[in-house]
């Protein structure tokens, strides 16, 4: 057998040679292979539910924890979801081609944008077989080529979907290698895709903090990062009332697992009388909650003390911090230092308060009287989220298909010539 | 003296909190602070000559080349220019600030987005004390703060200028660490520089390729990176010879040592009875040509044979290579191949073939019937440059104050909640 190293430059290789021909693919075709991908699955369940059988047996075998079961697992519904997620995606304007900003120059030529594809997409992931057909689905909209390396728990059922993704490019003429399903369960497999430059334009890695560290730390092509989400919601003195209790138990308790949920309140000191209702109504839900000493000199509910580390956990379950603070500048320090930039939320009705808030939190989504939930691709109307940066650069945010491509400039010329 | 890495560190931290002052700081002080800037400047001329004096009396002894020594003297015009200069960056709308793109959800809340500086950047970059200058108020317009490392031949005129900035910064109020001039001419400053992304947003180097190469394989933070430019002007059987002969010696002679001068001239087979008026009024401009073996049978004033090296190179010099290649296909395979993704010019009156051209070659700047020489931040209206990017992720092509800013999202709620 090939090396590792060998086999995924060779994946590389191919990657890069089939973007060419899928940028340059219109989006009928592309939207066709959306179509057939998702035939070449319909007319696949059986042996697609049976070879993710074979990863469930394994992985139960292993002791896999229920979660990542669940994760794992891929159901006749779960099958129906992914369809439906091809033809939506089908749907969907095409993202790229479009010239935008054209403009005369004094020189007589007309400069403007286009919006065209990166390139090559590698996408690292757990074991969850419906990413494999939602990164295929955004990349292949998107015009670029995609090398999918996910959990080595799922190897088996992302086979049966590599070539039921193979087969569905091939029936519309594209380039099977346009979409690999890497075939290598071993970590050197990682280590190679984010080491190759000349053919990976970019890394989107999906998983826990530790391995994005990881990755961003060896990477040689740029990472789309998607780090904590220590979010916050800051009730301020001019609060109203019933808003701030709705937004603060919805941005806790709506879902505890995700990243745009909230971790720590913090209370304007001239709001604290807002705050035990508040903590009431988290306790009854069966949230934790850990105050600093004045929040739980006004909030009996609020049994624990919040420690320094509090303020730096992404909880990620039903727990809570909760801070109070001196008006604005007191929350916005407290976001700067302990924030992780990827969404905060202010609940007040002073129209300045809330634009300074806006402008002046350093986070990748901030919010005026709403819940952190909705710190989300579809929320935003993006109709598809590959992921959420954390990042500044190039994208920030949840991140659609036009954060897989890029804009190239394009001039109009009638043959000008520079002085 | 401390340590050049705690040196260092010393700078980025206080840039990173200078950073959060200077992006809340509105527009009207940014300005003034330029014109502070060019008021001190204007006020210390003698103590500036006498600064650039010194470093060029200590390059002279060292043996810089007439190209160094040109970039490294501040001459009594070149003040003028840089006086000129920050008052036309004054003059700049506002990159920061807008918020774009609002619509409502059907959950009610309204989306859009925010432009905001990026943070901190960092700059490296050859001993030219005009750059210090033009990079400082760049970002300062953007509302970034920035650590300059020039080269170290320009060590004693950086410092100068270090000082106007510095009192430019005092006048109106803003913390002077916004711009810090790096008073460290030794290696490892910029090592420490390229692999602090707990200071740095960005790094911005401005040099040889080689150096380039090398701080984007030694960074830990993002690099706007700049390699070659190799870039092609393919006349096409439909080009109007008239534009083709004006726009091919326009692109390689108006200025040799440019990023943006056509090194590769490809000419469609069937256009080939517009190669040998070409070449001549290039060989009559004194440009060494060197062709391959059909370009040479057709045009005699093309004296050299043209290996495949010559294919790869950025000459940046007096030289040009030129092919004979089968159409569009032809064309589009040999800037494939042999292109850096800078510039590409065709030239053309057919429509259907000028525009898979704009679409399909993949490079910062694709043209239709215009000199490559145009790809420029000042002749695309950008009004400002602080680089040119050949990367495909944030920025590509020339950078202007917008490439120096991102996007977050920002939400605007009335008490919304997820459901």
């Amino acid at each position: 057998m090939e090396s590792t190293q060998d086999y995924m430059r060779a994946v590389g290789e191919r990657a890069r040679r089939a973007s060419k021909t899928l940028a340059s693919a219109p989006v009928a075709r592309r939207n066709a292979a959306l179509r057939a991908i998702a035939e070449a699955i319909a007319g696949s369940r059986d042996s697609l539910l049976a070879a993710n059988l074979e990863d469930v047996e394994r992985g139960s075998e292993s002791g896999l924890d229920a979660a990542l079961m669940d994760r794992l697992t891929l159901t006749e519904p779960g099958i129906d979801a992914l369809l439906a997620s091809l033809e939506q995606v089908a749907t969907l304007p095409d993202p790229v081609g479009a010239i935008d900003d054209v403009r005369t120059m004094d020189s007589g030529i007309r400069v403007g944008t286009m919006r065209v594809p990166l390139g090559v997409i590698g996408m690292i992931y757990e074991s969850r077989p419906n990413v494999t057909i939602e990164a295929a689905s955004l990349c292949l909209k998107s015009g670029n080529a995609a090398i999918l390396r996910g959990g080595s728990e799922s190897i088996s059922s992302n086979r049966a979907l590599g070539r039921c993704i193979a087969l569905g490019l091939e029936q519309v003429g594209l380039p099977q290698a346009a979409i690999q399903v890497v075939d290598r369960v071993d970590r050197a497999a990682v280590g190679e895709l984010i080491t190759m430059p000349e053919y990976v334009d970019i890394v989107i890695p999906r998983g826990g903090k530790g391995l994005i560290e990881r990755i961003a730390k060896e990477a040689r092509v740029p990472v789309l990062k998607h780090l904590d989400g220590i979010c916050h919601v800051f009730i301020h003195a001019d609060a109203d009332p019933q808003k701030a209790l709705a937004i603060a138990v919805n941005a806790k308790t709506q879902r505890y697992g995700t990243c745009n949920t909230m971790e720590t309140l913090l209370i304007d000191a001239a709001a604290s009388a807002l705050l035990p209702p508040m903590a009431e109504a988290m306790a009854n839900l069966g949230v934790e909650l850990r105050g600093c000493t004045k929040a739980r000199n006004v909030a009996p509910a609020i049994t624990l003390a919040a420690t320094e580390e509090d303020w730096q956990t992404e909880y990620l379950a039903p727990i809570l911090s909760i801070r109070v603070v001196e008006g604005l500048e007191g929350a916005m320090a407290h976001i700067d230092q302990y924030g992780s930039g990827h969404t905060d939320s202010i609940v007040t009705d002073n129209h300045s308060i809330a634009m300074r808030f806006l402008r002046e939190v350093d986070s990748s989504s901030v919010m005026i009287n709403a819940s952190t939930r909705f710190a989300d691709g579809f929320e935003y109307g993006l109709g598809a989220e590959i992921g959420i940066s954390t990042d500044k650069l190039h994208a920030r945010g949840p991140v659609g298909l036009l954060g897989l491509t890029s804009c190239k400039y394009v001039v109009f010329g009638d043959g000008q010539t520079r002085q």
